[in-house]
């Protein structure tokens, strides 16, 4: 579906996933263009930055691009596996097609969006494994409380 | 799971789809409670009001309970069936139980949630199941946006 290499806009996520690592965030991000490749909205986890459980980068970029009447001829691109609250909005909305950057360190719903019609690229960019590794050996309970594992609040 | 009467935690989710429909937005609200009743978080769907398609009821209400460490033992009250959306946010977090307003105007991710161990109530209140059917053929087209139905951009 995508008329622009997927590693192509890969990078706008990426360079969301480096901004929020920056900032103190979990190192996700994402982006959603259009089939063309222009860009409607990119965005980043900001748990930590904004105090907001809610702000995972896919959800994220789908704020940032505005109402929308269809999502159809959309590609949602994010830097990680998108966890059961991100596959559920690609599949409300109907988000035609996921390039993931990775999915060796989270591993969400994303067979389950391919099986109900989401044109899925899974591209295990090494650059991002390795990021989210890093990230997770070093703040694990940061890690456990943006997936929902509640069993290590002793190493919070 | 609940400790206080289903229909009780309801009215609270009632009062902020009131206040939406009072908005000029879409009138589905939202509350998360722990199980002993104390409400942790409510809100309401304010695509309109805040022109943000990210906002349903359930995820505001997820929001303004801030960030948590365990939602195992917490109830979601929604208005409405929960979208996909909101089912992958309940499934994400551990949501321990929800509570669902009506299910014969939009019928969600509800059965896929008690499929994977949540604990599901569904009352169908009559004066929810009035307030979504006169809304969704007052504004079909504001209704269809919200749930990524994209056939209709005629009737706009």
């Amino acid at each position: 579906m995508t008329q622009v290499p997927a590693q192509q806009l890969l990078e706008v996520a990426y360079d969301e996933a480096l901004r929020g690592l920056s900032e103190g965030g979990i190192p996700i991000g994402a982006a959603l263009f259009a089939t063309d490749g222009t860009l409607l909205g990119r965005g980043r986890n900001r748990r930590v930055q904004s105090g907001d459980p809610s702000i995972h980068a896919e959800t994220d970029a789908f704020r940032a691009a505005g109402r929308r009447r269809d999502y159809g001829s959309t590609i949602m691109v994010t830097t990680l596996s998108p966890c059961w609250y991100c596959s559920g909005l690609v599949r409300q909305f109907g988000i035609g097609a996921v390039i993931v950057g990775e999915s060796q360190t989270f591993y969400g719903g994303h067979d389950w969006l391919a099986e109900h019609g989401v044109e899925v690229t899974v591209l295990e960019d090494q650059r991002l494994i390795d990021l989210m590794t890093e990230f997770i050996a070093d703040k694990p309970a940061l890690w456990n409380e943006d997936i929902g594992v509640a069993d290590d609040i002793e190493a919070r």
